[in-house]
C-alpha cells in the first residue's frame, strides 16, 4: 500500500508529542519513507519534499525567532503601560498588542497547517493560546472603551500574557519544569498541610504563653497577642527573616521561654524545610526520569519503524543494505563529509559486508548524534610564510618559553600584582600609568600565544577560555583607550565609561582561575550546566511577571521614593503617613515599591532572597490592608518554597550527573573503531585545558563539510569524539536511561509509553546511590 | 594448634575495629571458637568465659552509663565556672573535674586490658584522651596556682572537654560525622576558595563603583569605602543577612546598581551555596556507602572465619552440624525460644538434612538479628473474666461502635472544636469549665479503646500513636487537677504549672495526626530519622560547645543585660558605651551575650539561624576589636555551610531511603518460610496504624522466652516480621549495599578493607537515581 506509507510518511513528519523538537530520529523516519519510495519508484517524489519544506518552515530558526521576538514584545508592553517606566499612549500599546497577537495567531494557523486536525485541538497548548487570545482582545476593548468614557479599570489580562511564552513548542524546557512543579504538588501540598497544622499548634501555645504577659515589642508594640498575627511572625520565622528579634521580648521576660522558639526552629525551619526540598528534590528526579525514559523509548520506537520501512531479506535476517543506508544518512545529515560517513558504516557494518542489521541500524540515530571531531593537523601559518624565521633558534627558544610551566606562574603573579595596584587608590599618577603596563603585558601574552600555538586552534570553538582571555583583554584595551581619549579631548570624564573600564579591569582578574586546575574544573561544570540555568531564568520570569501585575495594580503609587538628601517629614514616611513609624520607613526602603515594571522585579528580587520580607509586606499591608500579606505569602510558598528548592535539586543532580561522567556504549564503540582505523588522536594530546598545538579541530558532526571530501576517505584526518565536557545535562542524563534499555527492548507501546507514570518506571529493586 | 586457637579467640572477642560495636557476627565468632573448644575438649574451657567475661563487663550497659555521666559532669562544669550561671568556688570545679578525669583514665586503662597493646598504643583514640587528660591536669595546676597569687588567667583546656566525648568509643556515630565532614574538607576548600576569590572580586569592584560616589548608609556612615569591610558585608549578603539593606544606598542613588547585587546573589548566594551543599552530599554518600560496605565486608569475613572453624565435611562439601548450629545460636542469643530457634532452623536447613551449609550459615548474623516477632493470638481479658458480660449484645454494640470509623471521626470533630476552644478566652467560666468536658472525653475514649481491644495490644512495643495519645491525656489529666488543687486550696496561681497545663491541652491536638494516613506517614518517617537527628545533637553540641568557650573567654563581661523597665542610658547600650547608636543596642539585643554557657549557647543558637548574625558580629566588634569578626566567620562556615549542609543531605538521603522501603533477600526467605510453615499472620491484618485486635505482639527478638517453651514448637505461635517502618536509616542503608555483594564474594582481604578508598568501592558505571 504505497499510498498508505505516504500518508505514514507525511503524518510522521511532524513528532509524535507536538511538543518535542524534531529530532534525528524523526528526520531519519522520515528520511526511510522518502527514501523508501524513491528506491521503490512507486509513489510520487514531488509530495513529500513539499510536507517536508512546509515543516522545514514552521521550524526554520528565522520563525522562531520571529514569535521570540514577539514574545518579548508583548511581555515588554507592561514597560510602557501605566504605571509605566517610559509612558506611551494607550493607543500605541495597544497597537502593539494587537500585532503581536495577530503574530501568535498566524503562528497557531501554521502549526494547524503541519499538524493532523485531532492531534492540533487535542493539545491544551493550543487551546491556551487561542483562549488567552481572545481574553486579551475581551479585556483590550472593555479597557479602551471604558478608558473613552473616563473610567480606570484593571487591565487583568496582562498576567496572561506569560502564557504565550509557556505555550509555544519552543519553550518545551519551561513547560518541563511546569509539569514537574505541577507533578509535585501533591506530594508536597499534604507536607504543607502538616507544616501549617505545626505552624498554627505553635501559634496556640504562643498566645497562651506570651498573650496574657503584655510583653512589648522593641518598637512598644503589644507582643504576641493576635493569634493571626502570631502565626504570620511564626511563618516568617520559618523563613528565618525575623529570628532572633520575634524571640527577643520572650526572652527578656525569661530565659527558658527560648526553648519554644529553640523548638520551633528546629522542627519548622530546619526540619521541615529539609522536608520540602526532599519531597521536591524526589519528584523532580522520579519526573526527570520519567519523561526522559519516555524520550529514549520513542526513539527506539521511531528507528525500528525506520528499520521495518527500509529493510530487505538477506540470508535468514532483515538488514538494510550499505546503499539504502548511504542514501538515509545524507538526506537526514547533508553536509555530513565522506570521511566521517565512512567512519560511521565501518562502524555499523562490523564486518563489511555490505548491509548493515537490525542492532546497529537501531544505533543510527545516536551515531549521528555524537559530535566526531575531524582533526586537521595543520602548521602555523608562519611557519608557511617565512618557515626559515619561524624555525630560527630565537623563535623556537621563545616558543619553548611560553609552553613552558613558569611562563603560567609569571602571568600569575603579575595578575595578583595587578589585584593589588587595582585595590589601591588609582588617582596617583604612579598607578594609573602601571595600568598601561599591565593591559600590555596582556596583550603581549596573548600575541606570544599567537604565535607559539596555531591560532586556529587556539580560537578553536571549544578553547571558551582563550575567547574569555582575550576578549576581556582588548574590551579592556577599548574602554581604556576611549576613556583616555574622551579625558583628554576636553576634561570630562564619563563616569559610566569609567565603570566599564573599571569593572573590566577587575574581571581580568578572573584569568587566575584558568591556572588552577580544580577551580577550572568547578567553573567548567557551572558552565556546562548554564544552558538549564537558563530554563530557570525562564521559569523565574514567568512567575515574577504575574507577581509584577498583580503587585502593580494593587500597590502602585502607594508608596513614593524621594531623593536621599530630601529630608521632608514626607519624604521620611515614603509619601505615606500610614508608614509613620513603621520598620519600612525607618529602613528607607521607600524605593522598593511596585510602581513600574522595573521596581518591581527588583522588589520580588529581595523577596526571593527572603531576608527583610516581613518589613516589605508589613509597609505594604499598612498602606493597603492586613491581606495583603497573603500577596506576599503565597510569593514566599511559590518561589521560596517550590521554585528554589526545584533549583537547588537541579544543581545537586547536575553536580551528581556531572561527578559521574562517563562514556556511553555507542561513544566507546566509536572511539574504538577509531582507534583501530588508525586515525585517533591520543586522549592525553587532547587534554582539556592544555592548549591544541598545531592543530584545528573541527566540528565535523554539524557543519559543512570541509574541502577535504576530494582526499581519501579517512586519509589525513583524524578524528576524535567531542569532548563531553561540554555535553549537556539532559544529553547526559539520557544517555544514562538509554543504557538501561536493552538493545532487544523495543519497549511499550506508544499508548504505553504516553501514559507512562513515574511509579511505572521506576525500579522495584532500588540499589543506592549509584548516581554519587 | 589449640593453643593458637584459643589465642585467636580471645583476640576475636573484641572487635576488628575498636570502635564498632560488639557486633552480632563477632559474638558468633567468639561462639564458634568456644563451641569449637568445648566440643573438641582440647583446651581448657575456662580461660575463654573469663576473657568473656572482662569483655562483656568492659561492654556492660552500666559501665556505659557510668562513663557517660561522667563526660555530662566534665561538660556541664562550665556552668559553674566562671564565667558562671550558678557560681561555685574554683576547689570545688577542680575536684570534680579530677574525678572525671580518673574516671576517663580508668575506663581507658580497662579498654587496655581487652585490647592487644599494638592495637591499643595504635589507636589515635586512646592516645587523644590521654594528651587531653595531661594538658587538663597542666592547666589545672597552672591556672590554680596563678588564682593562689590572684592572676587571672585562661582555662584553656575547658575547650578541650568535648574530646571525651568524641573519642570514646560509644560515640562512634559522632565520630562517623566527623569522619565525613574531614573527609568533605579538601573537596569543599577549593569551592570555598573558589568562593572567597568570588567574593574579593566583587569587593574590588564595590570598592571601585561606590567607594568614589561618598554615599551614606541608613545611619549615616560611609558606605563601601574599605575593602575589609566590603568583604564582610559581601560574605554577610551570601548568608541573605543583610539583604536588602546593604543595596539600598547604591540603589537609591542609580537603579542600574542593583544589577551589581542581583548578579552578586544569583552567584554567590544561589549557585555557590548549593555548590557546597552538593559537594558536602556527594561526599556524605560517597563515604556512608563506603563505611557501610566496610561493616558489611567484615561482617561476611568473619562469618566465613566462623564456618571455617566449626565446618565438618559430610559427602563432598563442608557443612555445620545442627546440633553444632543449635549450639552456636543458644550461645549467642541465650534467651531465644525454641520455636523462634527452630524456624530460623528450617530456613537454614532447607532439606531438613540435619546439616547447614555455608551459604545458610554466612547469613545466620542476618537472620538471628531480624526480629521475628512472635504473636500470640489472646481474648481479652474481659472476655476470661466475665464472658456473658462481655459478649453480650450490648456490649458486641459498644465494641462494633468503637470498631467503626465514625467513631475516629467524632473524635477529630470533638478535637476541632476542642482547638477553637482553646483559642478563645479561658477567662470565661463557661470556657474552663468546658476544658473538663473535653478532658472526659477523651478519657473515656482511651477507656472505650481498652474495652474493646485487647490492653496489651494496644500498648504493645510499637504502638507509638496509642502510648502518645494516652501520655499526652494522662498528663493533662494530672496537670489540670494540680492546677485546680492549688488554684482552690490558696487563691495561688502557679505561672508555671499553668503553662504546662495549657502546652499539654494544646498538645492533645496533635491527635488529629493519627486519623491522617498522609500525615501519620510523614511523621512516622521523622520519628524514624529521630535517633540519628540525635546524632547531631551530640555534633552540634561538641562545636557549640567549643565556640562557647572560646567565647565566653573572649567576650565575657563586655555587654550586659538590664531589665526592659529599667531604661537608663546605660541600659540603652547594654552597660558599654561603645555600643551607642549600635544597631545592636537599637534591636535590644543586650541579652544576647556570653556571660555565662546557657546564654552562650542561645547565642550560637540564633548565629546557626543566621539572620542578624551580622549585627551581633558587629556589636561584639564594637565591644572588643575588629577581628571578632573573625570569630562569628569561621562558626558561620563550620556550623552553617559544614554541619547544617550535612544535616540537610543526610535528611534529604534519608527520605530517599525512606521513599524506597524494600524487604531484604534474607527477610523474604523468612517470611517464605513463615508462609509455608502455615504459621503467618496476613500482613493486612497488621496494617500500621490500625489497631492491633487481640494480638499480643512479641518482640521475640531480644526479648526472653516467654513461658511458650513448653509448647510444642511452632504450635500456637505466629510469626511475622517486625514492621520495617522501625528500622533505622543505617540499618536499611547497610542491607542495600549488602545486596550488592553477591554470596561467592568473599570480599577483600581484612587489610584492603580497612584501607578501602571511596573511589576503589564506587562503581564504575552508575546508573542514575534508583535511591529516589
Amino acid at each position: 500500500m504505497p499510498g498508505a506509507g505516504r500518508a505514514a510518511g507525511v503524518r510522521r513528519l511532524r513528532p509524535q508529542r507536538p511538543e518535542e523538537p524534531p529530532a534525528r530520529e524523526d528526520l531519519l523516519l522520515a528520511a526511510a519513507y522518502v527514501s523508501d519510495a524513491q528506491y521503490n519508484r512507486n509513489v510520487p517524489f514531488e509530495t513529500s519534499p513539499r510536507a517536508i519544506r512546509l515543516y522545514y518552515f514552521y521550524n526554520h530558526w528565522t520563525m522562531q525567532v520571529a514569535i521570540y521576538f514577539f514574545i518579548c514584545v508583548d511581555l515588554s508592553l507592561a514597560l510602557f503601560e501605566e504605571p509605566a517606566l517610559f509612558p506611551l499612549p494607550f493607543l500605541a500599546t495597544s497597537i502593539a498588542e494587537v500585532l503581536c497577537l495577530t503574530a501568535f495567531f498566524g503562528r497557531l494557523v501554521h502549526f494547524a497547517k503541519v499538524t493532523p486536525q485531532m492531534v492540533f485541538w487535542k493539545d491544551t497548548k493550543n487551546i491556551c493560546i487561542m483562549v488567552t487570545i481572545v481574553l486579551t482582545l475581551i479585556d483590550l476593548i472593555i479597557y479602551g472603551s471604558l478608558e473613552a468614557v473616563n473610567i480606570h479599570s484593571i487591565r487583568w489580562s496582562r498576567a496572561l500574557r506569560p502564557v504565550f511564552l509557556i505555550n509555544f513548542p519552543e519553550s518545551r524546557q519551561i513547560r518541563r519544569t511546569f509539569r514537574s512543579i505541577r507533578n509535585t504538588l501533591p506530594d508536597i501540598l499534604y507536607v504543607f498541610l502538616l507544616f501549617m497544622f505545626s505552624v498554627l499548634i505553635f501559634s496556640l501555645m504562643a498566645l497562651k504563653l506570651f498573650g496574657v504577659r503584655s510583653l512589648k515589642t522593641v518598637e512598644g508594640l503589644p507582643y504576641f497577642t493576635d493569634i493571626l498575627e502570631i502565626a504570620f511572625e511564626l511563618y516568617v520565622l520559618v523563613t528565618t527573616a525575623n529570628s532572633p528579634d520575634v524571640m527577643m521580648p520572650a526572652y527578656n521576660f525569661s530565659r527558658w521561654y527560648s526553648l519554644y522558639f529553640i523548638t520551633y526552629i528546629i522542627i519548622n525551619t530546619y526540619i521541615f524545610m529539609s522536608v520540602f526540598l526532599a519531597v521536591v528534590y524526589n519528584n523532580y528526579r522520579k519526573h526527570l526520569k520519567n519523561e526522559i525514559l519516555k524520550l529514549a523509548y520513542l526513539k527506539r520506537r521511531k528507528m525500528i519503524e525506520a528499520f521495518n520501512i527500509l529493510k530487505v531479506k538477506v540470508g535468514t535476517e532483515f538488514v538494510v543494505t550499505e546503499a539504502q543506508w548511504k542514501r538515509l544518512a545524507k538526506i537526514v545529515m547533508p553536509h555530513i563529509s565522506s570521511p566521517h560517513l565512512e567512519l560511521l558504516l565501518r562502524i555499523s557494518d562490523e564486518g563489511q559486508k555490505g548491509h548493515v542489521d537490525k542492532m546497529n541500524f537501531l544505533r543510527l540515530a545516536d551515531l549521528l548524534n555524537i559530535q566526531v571531531v575531524a582533526i586537521n593537523i595543520k602548521r602555523h601559518p608562519l611557519e608557511d610564510w617565512m618557515p626559515r624565521v619561524y624555525q630560527s633558534s630565537a623563535s623556537l627558544l621563545v616558543q619553548r618559553m611560553v609552553r613552558h610551566r613558569i611562563f603560567v606562574w609569571v602571568y600569575d603573579v603579575i595578575i595578583l600584582v595587578n589585584a593589588i595596584f587595582i585595590a589601591l587608590d588609582e588617582k596617583k599618577p604612579f598607578i594609573s600609568n602601571a595600568e598601561w603596563l599591565f593591559l600590555s603585558l596582556y596583550i603581549i601574552e596573548i600575541l606570544l600565544k599567537l604565535y607559539t600555538y596555531e591560532p586556529r586552534a587556539y580560537f578553536g570553538r571549544k578553547q571558551f577560555w582563550n575567547w574569555f582571555d582575550t576578549l576581556i583583554i582588548i574590551a579592556a584595551l577599548v574602554a581604556t583607550v576611549a576613556n583616555a581619549t574622551i579625558q583628554s579631548a576636553g576634561n570630562y570624564n564619563s563616569q559610566q565609561i569609567l565603570d566599564i573600564v573599571l569593572i573590566l579591569r577587575i574581571l581580568r582578574l578572573l584569568r587566575i582561575i584558568v591556572s588552577i586546575q580544580r577551580f577550572r574544573l568547578i567553573v567548567t561544570t557551572l558552565i556546562n550546566i548554564g544552558p538549564t540555568i537558563l530554563t530557570f531564568g525562564g521559569l523565574v520570569l514567568v512567575v515574577y511577571y504575574v507577581f509584577a501585575i498583580i503587585g502593580m495594580e494593587a500597590f502602585q503609587g502607594k508608596v513614593w521614593f524621594f531623593d536621599p538628601n530630601f529630608t521632608t517629614p514626607e519624604a521620611q514616611v515614603c509619601g505615606n503617613p500610614a508608614l509613620t513609624g513603621s520598620a519600612f520607613a525607618r529602613d528607607h526602603y521607600c524605593k522598593n515599591n511596585f510602581n513600574d515594571l522595573a521596581s518591581s522585579f527588583i522588589v520580588l528580587m529581595e523577596l526571593t532572597v527572603v531576608n527583610q520580607w516581613h518589613v516589605l509586606a508589613g509597609g505594604f499591608a499598612l498602606v493597603t490592608h492586613q491581606a495583603a500579606k497573603l500577596y506576599f505569602i503565597s510569593f514566599h510558598i511559590v518561589v521560596v518554597i517550590l521554585i528554589v528548592n526545584i533549583f537547588i535539586a537541579f544543581i545537586l543532580e547536575a553536580f551528581f550527573v556531572a561527578y559521574s561522567l562517563e562514556k556511553s556504549e555507542v561513544e566507546t564503540a566509536i572511539e574504538k573503531k577509531i582507534q583501530e582505523l588508525g586515525v585517533g588522536v591520543q586522549e592525553e594530546e587532547m587534554q582539556d585545558g592544555k592548549l591544541i598545538d598545531n592543530m584545528d579541530a573541527k566540528d565535523s558532526g554539524f557543519s559543512g563539510d570541509d574541502g577535504d571530501n576530494k582526499r581519501k576517505a579517512l586519509k589525513g584526518l583524524y578524528f576524535r569524539i567531542a569532548s563531553k565536557k561540554y555535553r549537556t545535562v539532559d544529553a547526559l542524563l539520557q544517555q544514562m536511561f538509554e543504557s538501561e534499555i536493552t538493545p532487544e527492548d523495543e519497549g511499550p507501546s506508544l499508548d504505553e509509553i504516553l501514559n507512562l507514570s513515574p511509579s511505572d518506571i521506576y525500579p522495584k529493586n532500588p540499589s543506592f546511590g549509584n548516581s554519587a
